[in-house]
């Protein structure tokens, strides 16, 4: 490997986040918290060592697979790294591994949280940056698998990549730094349509703006203990939850939207089957627990349900409820969605709606083709045929998927935790979901793990949000080869 | 679907299920029980529907992969379904539908029991009858999957079988009737063989039988409430771990044994897996449960543990310790375990090692190709090139398991059961294992279902056993539809 390339890479990640603390420095000192001294402490090193990586430019700046990987690996690996330190700083964590796991749960937009006590955080710079990870990861994340993935060669984008066929704005804007750009303005507008919304709401403006950021990149920190429903606000529910929903959608199709092209966005299958997946999901949901949990009430039983719904899918992990109480029916869909994930292209995280789809009419190819063998049909969405590299690709995924989450499983197993937990607690991790149930459920929090089980799961994390090979790559021995 | 060839098959299986039940009807006249009278009152119409069945010969006797798949399933259906009857006229059981499951889950070799006291059944025809179908059903999917499969079209064996490319007694014995032959002499040559073992550890002739059937056949019925922990016999635990493990080998390696390939077989790939895996997992246990469980008692942990491993990798289900109160570690992989089964080829359930050893080398090949992409190299099992197409067929496999699998988990979690319950219900009766944990543990029973999960769990034990996609068929609209 190139490692001189990938060093400069990150070297300009770490100076960008450098000067991403100064936001948090300005908020507390508007505040007057005096929780910006730990960003100031942190900022020095951080500009210095990305300066230093910075400096050494390198010989060969061909960019090849593995280099691109690893250099993304590497950039999430360090931004959190260094991101930790400010917590680390303040003492109000227990050590650096958990600064680690809580800053790692915030740029891979996961929202899993090592904190009991939220609320005595305080509300500061701290608690501004805690939740700006998640805004900052979710930009990112659209960044890498909107215009970075479609530049790289074919055989990476079809491991990588969930995209539908369907409408690449990779394609359309053929300039990675303007597709960059575009999907920056969207998502940048969109966030603050929602700060307005829930202010609209009487949510105080903190509070907004920390919702709102962890909406936006499908995070789920709060900064408060209780989640959303601690508001006892039924119409900020509303918004999260429409707005969540509305994070979790492709992105490229919000370009359609923009230049007018409703009819592709209408007929978009991923886009079909997420929204049906949630009528779904919210129907049975509160049908089984109107009765008993809400004695009756539909608007509340069917508002707590579309929320939770609506967060899990999307993985962003807010709860209006403690669903760890719910029957086990609904746990059971609720964990589902957590493995299903929500669209490609959007800043959620799981295996992803179109993955499903795309493996779902193979399968249903694969029966045409044992009851028809001479009718040979290939599968096609949003109208193109799938390649049959990009099924391989998937199903390749969707294996290695499955792998590292019974992996990871029967390590943090050792921790002694109740079957519940230790299943969810991977999923949710892997997912980038938040909580899961029992121990860690939207009541509970991650302290109680081992340092061991906390790395394996802030390993997860990573590798859920960066499709799995970035991380995986890594842990091959001819990875680091040296080669220019 | 030509109906007519499917219903003419399906006769000739129930004809020959009439002719098994003169079995019983002999041990228990043998025994001096009364129950010699259930079978009578089924064998009647048992062997009128198979004369009736047999009757009207096919037109057209060419058998294509759609009759040939539903050939398959409905046999097993209607083998299950008839000889649930003795049972039901015995009135043990609560119902048609209980009597229905526990005859799925013997000739599908799983050992899932609704009983509740297994003792007060009483030894004689009955109790033979349940443990003769895990040795009928045993015998029954050797011969589907290694002579059977090897004469259906390409695209079906890719999808069904999880042969490794190694060596195939259907391709060095070429006739469909000689490899059948030479499976039915391995196989029962080696259950006489367990029976004398078992003999000579001093349990009694009844009970060795009724144990050797169910090695035999990896099922997993016993005749005592505690399984075979109920002896406290080390030996005979020993000699049943040693043959569960035995009947967890590809057949095809007894064949290969028979010539005197030994080198072939020692070089075999899957079966080094297979026996490094059950090495890994006896150490884990025995380390995890020796000091508080065995109080420090090493051949006891040692026993157990290996006991345990080798009766749920080869989805066989007996137990000799409530693994259910183990430390959560054990239990992950005890699950792992289950997820993963036994050898292709073998009487054992589950995903299969050959499959999972073949998705691992193609994700490591995919590695290789993306950190070296001049360098192509197909990935090779027992030094064959593994073709491209039987990795898309065993990726589809895994995938369409798992979605069975959480399909499965969300309409039986209806019942209410906790969620550990619910999910290893599932992963049991799919893998065909028997028990799972918490109430569906080694000491528990699955008579708590309602009767829509009891058939929705006796469809996964009918997928898992025929390897899926003979039972899935029967869903698709377009096989019923009329051609000859």
């Amino acid at each position: 490997m190139n490692i001189s390339l990938v060093l400069y890479v990150v070297g300009n990640v770490l100076f960008s986040e450098a000067v991403l603390m100064l936001l948090p420095v300005f908020v507390a000192l508007l505040m007057g918290t005096g929780d910006w001294i730990y960003f100031i402490y942190t900022i020095v090193p951080l500009a210095l060592v990305g300066f230093l990586l910075r400096l050494k430019k390198p010989k060969l700046s061909r960019m090849r697979t593995r280099e691109g990987l690893a250099a993304v690996a590497f950039s999430w690996i360090f931004l959190a790294a260094f991101g930790a330190l400010p917590f680390y700083f303040s003492g109000y964590f227990a050590g650096y591994v958990d600064c680690f796991f809580e800053t790692v749960s915030g740029f891979t937009t996961t929202g899993a949280t090592i904190l009991t006590d939220i609320e005595g955080f305080g509300n500061g710079g701290l608690m501004f940056w805690r939740s700006f990870t998640h805004w900052v990861g979710g930009m990112g994340i659209l960044v890498f698998v909107l215009a970075i993935l479609p530049n790289m060669d074919g055989s990476t984008v079809q491991l990588l990549r969930a995209e539908s066929p369907g409408p690449e704005p990779g394609k359309v804007v053929p300039r990675l730094k303007e597709t960059a750009r575009i999907l920056y303005l969207i998502y940048f507008g969109l966030t603050i349509l929602h700060i307005l919304c829930l202010l609209a709401t009487g949510m105080p403006l903190f509070d907004s703006v920390i919702h709102s950021m962890g909406s936006a990149g499908t995070g789920g920190f709060s900064n408060m203990n209780a989640s959303v429903g601690a508001y006892q606000n039924p119409a900020a529910e509303w918004v999260i939850a429409v707005f969540m929903l509305l994070f979790g959608v492709n992105f490229s199709l919000y370009y359609l939207l923009l230049k007018k092209q409703v009819k592709d966005v209408l007929k978009n299958e991923e886009l079909r089957l997420y929204l049906g997946i949630i009528v779904a999901a919210v129907v049975c949901i509160t049908l089984n627990v109107a009765g008993k949990y809400y004695e009756g009430s539909w608007p509340d039983a069917i508002r707590t349900a579309f929320f939770q719904v609506s967060s899990i899918i999307t993985t962003t992990g807010y709860s209006t409820a403690d669903f760890n109480l719910w029957p086990t029916f609904s746990k059971m869909i609720l964990v589902a969605l957590m493995i299903v994930g929500a669209s490609a292209g959007s800043t959620g995280g799981g295996i992803k709606i179109s993955r499903l789809l795309v493996l779902a009419k193979t399968v249903k190819a694969e029966f045409r083709r044992l009851i028809h063998p001479r009718m040979v049909r290939a599968p096609r969405m949003d109208g193109r045929i799938i390649e049959s590299s990009t099924v391989k690709g998937i199903l390749i995924f969707f294996f290695t998927y499955i792998m590292i989450a019974v992996s990871a499983m029967i390590v943090i197993s050792v921790d002694g935790y109740d079957f519940e937990t230790t299943v969810t607690a991977v999923l949710s991790a892997l997912g980038n979901i938040g909580p899961g149930l029992s121990a860690v459920g939207p009541m509970g929090n991650f302290s109680g793990f081992s340092v061991l089980s906390k790395l394996v799961l802030s390993f997860c994390m990573l590798a859920g949000r960066l499709e799995l090979f970035p991380m995986l790559i890594l842990f091959i021995p001819s990875t680091w080869k040296k080669s220019y």
